[in-house]
């Protein structure tokens, strides 16, 4: 956190409330967010490993946040692609609710990145959460990966 | 966090060894700190639900940092009291080691608040992680105390 200027002990830790109502809803509605500490990646188009270098401020904690274009569902059924070139990245558990002040605001969405291709592909440690705003809070084509080596 | 004026999700979550070699070290040493976020209380005169109110920044976490006299073993074996006067505090597990860089530092004891006088006191959520810096590092007398509702 040293590039920010931040006194020793100070980390960017948000909740996933404010990763939703604040970063993600702010960035979908164009309003202006204090401090742009969450660059805008495609992760589908990178390994998890070429992530720290595109992350804003280098962390000791291996977890890095970007916007990307959410995952969404096609009404035929066609899903966004999860792949990547080495691997791909495949949902886990189900989606939770994000809520602030006990109205549901987003979703968390929880993946796992797999080596090789599916289904014989190598699970990994590097895990994604992934929080998309609920579709009637705004129609947003935008959301938040936060990535980890766990 | 808004008493400081940091951006959302900024807070204050120090490893242990950013707790050990930069805050107790210079408390210790009288070197400047660049922001005084710790006061200093004696844990053991106050009751855990008191703390909130002494912490110098409300969090949402429910966990508060301070400076405290550190306990210590005489060569008597009497022990320093941990009693308070609706209970005490009692350790649980091994002390840890604390590290910078390989090296030892300091040390990290963990303890369990328990309602009542032992030995039939009540356990209860509160926990306190006690840091110590080692011995020849400097002749502390302080420690920092982080006491959390689990």
């Amino acid at each position: 956190m040293a590039p920010l200027g931040l006194p020793p002990g100070f980390r960017f830790h948000p909740t996933d409330e404010e990763l939703v109502n604040y970063y993600l809803k702010r960035k979908i509605n164009r309003q202006e967010i204090e401090l742009d500490i969450i660059p805008e990646v495609d992760l589908y188009k990178c390994e998890p490993w070429e992530l720290a270098e595109k992350s804003f401020f280098p962390s000791r904690d291996p977890e890095w946040y970007f916007f990307g274009p959410r995952d969404r569902k096609y009404p035929n059924g066609f899903r966004t692609n999860r792949a990547t070139r080495a691997g791909y990245w495949k949902s886990t558990g189900k989606d939770r609710r994000v809520s602030c002040q006990n109205r549901a605001i987003g979703m968390k969405k929880t993946l796992v990145y797999y080596r090789g291709r599916a289904p014989q592909g190598v699970r990994t440690d590097w895990v994604m959460h992934e929080y998309r705003l609920d579709d009637n809070e705004c129609e947003g084509t935008c959301g938040i990966q936060v990535v980890a080596a766990s």
